[in-house]
């Protein structure tokens, strides 16, 4: 047992103490592969009150903790650095949902629970957990509350924050802090739940977390529209919501470049349109009620649209067959953008009726200053948060280090786009350690400041995932 | 001009400085007349940088502020206490709705922006805000942000918390915190807005809020039932919540108790069932759709449930007036209490699971120490907010001193129940002035600690509303 930690193992038994290279490496790298970190032991406890005992010792002892769920997390916030003095404390092994409750529309799930079990857990209640990422079949409640994780069903059902009714955590110095309450209301005192959700592992480390439920959409119609401009996609998307309200689950958009690339390297995908244009839209609307006529809402509002001039073309899908072929184009863009070329992404968000004019300002930058690159969009327009890739010819950039260069002017060039349409840098992956640089950069000062007090104030000792978020004092 | 005030004459013109002692009462008291306070000053700022300007002077001179909006609160956190060394900072002049974006689904309101005036702004644009309290006529945008806000449509829309996307709010020293933005999703740094909601003008003055609108409902469905205890209550919800999703608008109850006073005490109002019945339950779905068939929806879950015995009676409006017929049973409940006797008032809220264990706890505790008073219920069952009210014989108590003590010993009673079942002493109202002793009982030591650290982080020198929420260091 290296010097140090031989306090622990009083507290942990030694399966609890990982200290061996390669068991340790999984840990010390990001999911994408781009982070190398060391550390100088994982410690998966099993229980709460172990957590709160790691929590005492490295109070004690002044260590820096870096907190884990799944480990798939975009933006580096998971992954020590390389000084070697922290320890990475995963909560893979808190992983029991505690309760549900079908009646409250309420579930409370241990930090290390993966969201997959979550949403699984619910559908065995007849209700709907509607959180959805691509990394759903790993990431775990700990990981998604420390990020306020979003999704593909935020336009209806809004982030993790929205889902979230009460929090256990355990402080810097140990103390578990007793707020699991499902409450639906509870103005007693400040929202310290509130901070700690998104605030990445630096203010607490999660520990369990109460979830509302809601009721399980029984059918749902899904279209895919061809449009002249992203300014149609809104206008459209205006049309659905006076109509369709809260049933729209899905409202996402892509560009005709993005689309051509999809179709034409993407096996097995068409377009059930008859022609291309220059926008598309990808509609889901979905309803509890199995009498609810979503198919005749859905066909009357695009109806309309065509008679308006708004939409170019629209089909809606006849089958659960035709809506999974409109489904697969929207998600073959990751792999069409990754057999593509060498391409530089931004998760950005501005306010909905902002996107045309964000997607403007990214096409006239990029001619100007990245002539070589194809800017690509692709998006939840309903959250106004569009992922703006610029692919640039692989034979340019043969090495991830040949592209880093170039992705540092992009991403400056992006950040400030973003930043003079008082949108967001990182809509829903986080600041981590990636990012931390562009927050000092792009928040105002003064905002800062309170972001560094209130870290001060629940972590005096910086302890807490020194790194992220906020650069180290 | 009293000393210490002539150098704001240099930051405001005088029109903004009220002193005279008849002007200022209206600010001194609480809208309930409970609380009475002193003042050196009302500042009346027509501009976010005067009220800048007025806390950076305050931060200067070591001056407490007491901000304020409709005046409205019901736990005394907007009134001064009585030393007299503080100004009430009241933002009414701040009162233009900013923008209002029918496609994003957002509004942009100053902080002094009455909410009815929100309510209609939304309205005309063909949207809905769904905040709706009784005093939506008088309160103010500022005060609905500081204190969470929740009343009747917080089981479809959530509170003021959920409503919320961005904040613009001056710190203790007068920086202006320009987080006013109108993002779906954003992840870039903690999230201070939310520390800001709730905290009841302690940690920052709120000039500004950017709120999410819905569509506005097309069509409604309102019903009456009679069951027999609060259990079959809660598992009509459950029912309803499958089919009827986010469609229910409202789901209230009413103990009988509360229902013959209502009738007995209030002309006008007759009961829409055959009989009596033990329990009562108030629904309203609405649908965003026109072509939506809620009353089916409605019939079709009552019809049901009373097949399986979970209901004894139900009756569904037929028309508007026979809704409003419905509804106005609901609100007489406040002036039937008013005319019966003396009451003491709970805002409490649990699970919704737990509502019958609180509502077996109150009754027995109720008989047991306090036999003189009638338990009456009522309450938001969805949120598991249940209002509860012990009803004294006026006689007993001609006064409203003769009230204060065992309104002393009834309150200690009611939160040591609702802290057992892990609920909440003020589901919406707030802690203000009147509840900082009950919160430092209940709350839990290490979670207060936070709160003080938090509150520090925020206002060093604690001249934001001192002893609100918190004690007085």
């Amino acid at each position: 047992m290296p010097e140090g930690l031989q306090s622990l193992e009083a507290l942990l038994d030694p399966a609890c103490i990982v200290t061996d290279p390669a068991a340790m490496a999984p840990y010390l790298s990001d999911w994408r592969g781009r982070r190398h970190g060391t550390a100088r032991a994982v410690l998966r406890p099993r229980t709460v009150d172990q957590v709160s005992e790691i929590m005492r010792w490295a109070t004690a002892t002044h260590t820096s903790v870096v907190p884990q769920g799944g480990n798939t997390g975009l933006s580096g916030g998971a992954t020590p650095d390389g000084n070697g003095d922290a320890v990475v404390l995963s909560l893979g092994r808190l992983n029991s949902i505690r309760s549900i409750d079908s009646v409250g529309n309420t579930l409370v799930a241990d930090a290390g629970c993966i969201l997959a079990d979550v949403q699984r857990a619910a559908t065995g209640a007849d209700r709907l957990f509607p959180l959805s990422l691509g990394s759903e079949g790993s990431c775990q409640v700990g990981g998604i509350v420390a990020t306020n994780a979003g999704g593909i069903n935020v336009i209806r059902y809004g982030t993790v924050r929205d889902l979230t009714l009460g929090l256990e955590f355990v402080r810097a110095d140990g103390a578990v802090i007793h707020g699991l309450k499902s409450l639906r209301k509870d103005n007693a005192g400040y929202a310290l739940r509130d901070m700690l959700i998104g605030s990445e592992g630096t203010l607490g480390i999660v520990t369990g977390a109460a979830f509302k439920l809601f009721a399980r959409p029984k059918v749902s119609a899904t279209a895919l529209c061809g449009l002249a401009s992203p300014a149609a996609a809104l206008h459209l998307l205006g049309f659905l919501r006076t109509t369709a309200g809260e049933r729209i689950s899905s409202f996402e958009v892509m560009c005709d470049a993005e689309m051509g690339l999809t179709l034409d390297l993407v096996p097995g995908t068409t377009l059930p349109l008859g022609a291309r244009h220059p926008w598309y839209c990808f509609i889901e609307i979905a309803d509890s009620d199995p009498l609810a006529p979503v198919e005749h809402t859905l066909a009357d509002v695009l109806g309309r649209a065509l008679e308006d001039g708004v939409l170019s073309d629209a089909v809606i899908a006849q089958s659960e067959a035709q809506a999974k072929a409109i489904w697969s184009l929207r998600f073959a863009v990751s792999e069409a953008n990754r057999l593509a070329g060498a391409s530089i992404s931004h998760d950005t968000s501005v306010a909905t009726a902002d996107v045309p004019a964000l997607i403007e300002a990214v096409l006239q930058a990029s001619a100007t200053r990245f002539p070589a690159a194809r800017p690509l969009f692709v998006g939840h327009l309903g959250d106004g948060n569009i992922h703006v890739n610029l692919l640039f010819p692989k034979a340019d950039y043969p090495t991830a280090d040949a592209l880093a260069a170039t992705a540092g002017a992009v991403n400056d060039c992006i950040f400030e786009i973003v930043t003079k349409l008082g949108g967001s840098i990182t809509a829903e992956h986080g600041i981590g350690r990636s990012l931390v640089g562009a927050l000092a950069r792009t928040a105002q000062p003064e905002a800062l400041e309170l972001m560094r007090s209130v870290k001060l104030a629940f972590d005096p000792l910086g302890i807490l995932n020194p790194g992220a978020v906020l650069r180290k004092p």
